[in-house]
């Protein structure tokens, strides 16, 4: 089985290094308690809520600073990957809102978010490529990063490219919602989850930030689309999961969710 | 606003002609109680349990049955219409799951099934054609068939196609869920209605056939993915929704469901 931890931080807008050294306390704890994949929040480094584009240009960071080779040392000995979001400098001046997947011999893929969502657009530039998936010691796993979960494509992209595991850094922004629903954005990871036969854990955050509250819904889903767990206390959600079965598709004695796909059609 | 109303109705195996009596006797009593679309089952003429294909091919019929023209004339002097499931005599010896959108001028599509489910590929031939839209006096209306709605191809065609409400004739079989959860094709139908902003009203069916038991899970979602209505005492769910909100994708300032797509990567 793989053991998966979601540590729902708050980052602080601005306090690079400050959440840097989270970042790096919160693998070491979550690698210290058996964790073999460790997610946390989009932009863990940086904050969410920038006021500029220099802000975000002043927060960027890149696969040479030094929380990737921390994160790597955290890992140490192990076999485990830790998965958060950064703010990334780009080419020039470009900025990304990336996510990184870090094993203990360092970074294994950068993927650059893909779907934009809202006042992203002013300050990060597009992904221009899909998500890879990247063969772990403990899975194959794939990366998306919120706004991405809510096109279907990205997930079935990512589970014909073999994921067993879709890793989701989110910044959830509190919206509306019914008396005893869950987040929608939990109904639709818990229906890609089914529709594609694959674990997906997204990990939010927490905190207020500038005014702007959070959903605080990570949740981690099973393959058969129903919630496999969510927060304790501490903000961590834990799920045991074997991955295995993921790379079996059939879900009756005559279907499998991708060979069933009508490619004849779409 | 649309009055959608799903008819959560037992089709009985085998007895093609009560099974149309109740169909015509459903869609006169929901017309009577202003209902603007009316959905009723998969193979509701028919029943779904078969033994053979022998059984299946003597229950087929084509759209020149006269139960078309029965609903047709429990549709007259309203601009309703009426969809429901039904075995389907095609070319030669070949039986299609189908569905039919009627009006009170007759039949205005046909759709075959493209995703046949278990032991309906012992039986049905599946369509080779994507649902059409049905600009009808009261919505744009998109088909599906149960086991197709777990492809978010479907779902997202019928979107890209103008479709702002998509009924889903339904047969569920009973299946193990967590306790308080929902059936997880209604979560299924919540992720597509909130990805693509569109309605969707799911008609299942009740009644132990053969001994399969069914979800009877008849869900009307709204186009942020919130559930509307589902069964009333009587086995109707009814919801009343402006459809026309479902023909701008944006969910945010700079966001657009469809826009948002990166058809460039996919």
């Amino acid at each position: 089985v793989t053991r998966i931890v979601c540590h729902q931080l708050a980052p602080v807008i601005g306090e690079l290094d400050r959440n840097c050294d989270t970042i790096v306390a919160s693998v070491t704890a979550a690698v210290t308690s058996g964790a073999d994949v460790v997610v946390l929040p989009e932009l863990a480094t940086s904050g969410y809520v920038f006021e500029s584009l220099d802000e975000a240009r002043s927060l960027a960071i890149g696969p040479d600073h030094d929380v990737f080779a921390r994160v790597a040392t955290a890992l140490a000995g192990t076999s485990a990957v830790a998965v958060f979001g950064f703010c990334e400098q780009g080419q020039g001046d470009v900025v990304h809102n990336s996510a990184a997947v870090v094993a203990a011999d360092g970074v294994q893929v950068v993927y650059r978010k893909t779907h934009l969502w809202d006042t992203e657009k002013r300050f990060f530039s597009p992904g221009v490529s899909l998500p890879p998936v990247v063969d772990t010691a403990v899975g194959r796993i794939g990366v998306l990063v919120c706004y991405d979960l809510e096109f279907p494509e990205m997930t079935r992209h990512l589970a014909l490219h073999g994921a067993e595991l879709i890793v989701v850094p989110t910044n959830w922004p509190a919206g509306p919602r019914p008396a005893g629903e869950r987040p929608v954005e939990t109904i639709i990871a818990m229906a890609a989850a089914r529709t594609n036969r694959v674990v997906i854990a997204c990990c939010d955050r927490t905190g207020t930030e500038r005014g702007q509250e959070w959903t605080a819904g990570t949740t981690i889903v099973d393959y058969e689309g129903w919630i496999a767990a969510t927060c304790d206390a501490d903000g961590i959600a834990t799920a045991e999961l074997d991955l295995v079965p993921t790379r079996d598709k059939r879900i009756s004695t005559r279907n499998d969710l991708l060979g069933d796909r009508r490619t004849d059609l779409y």
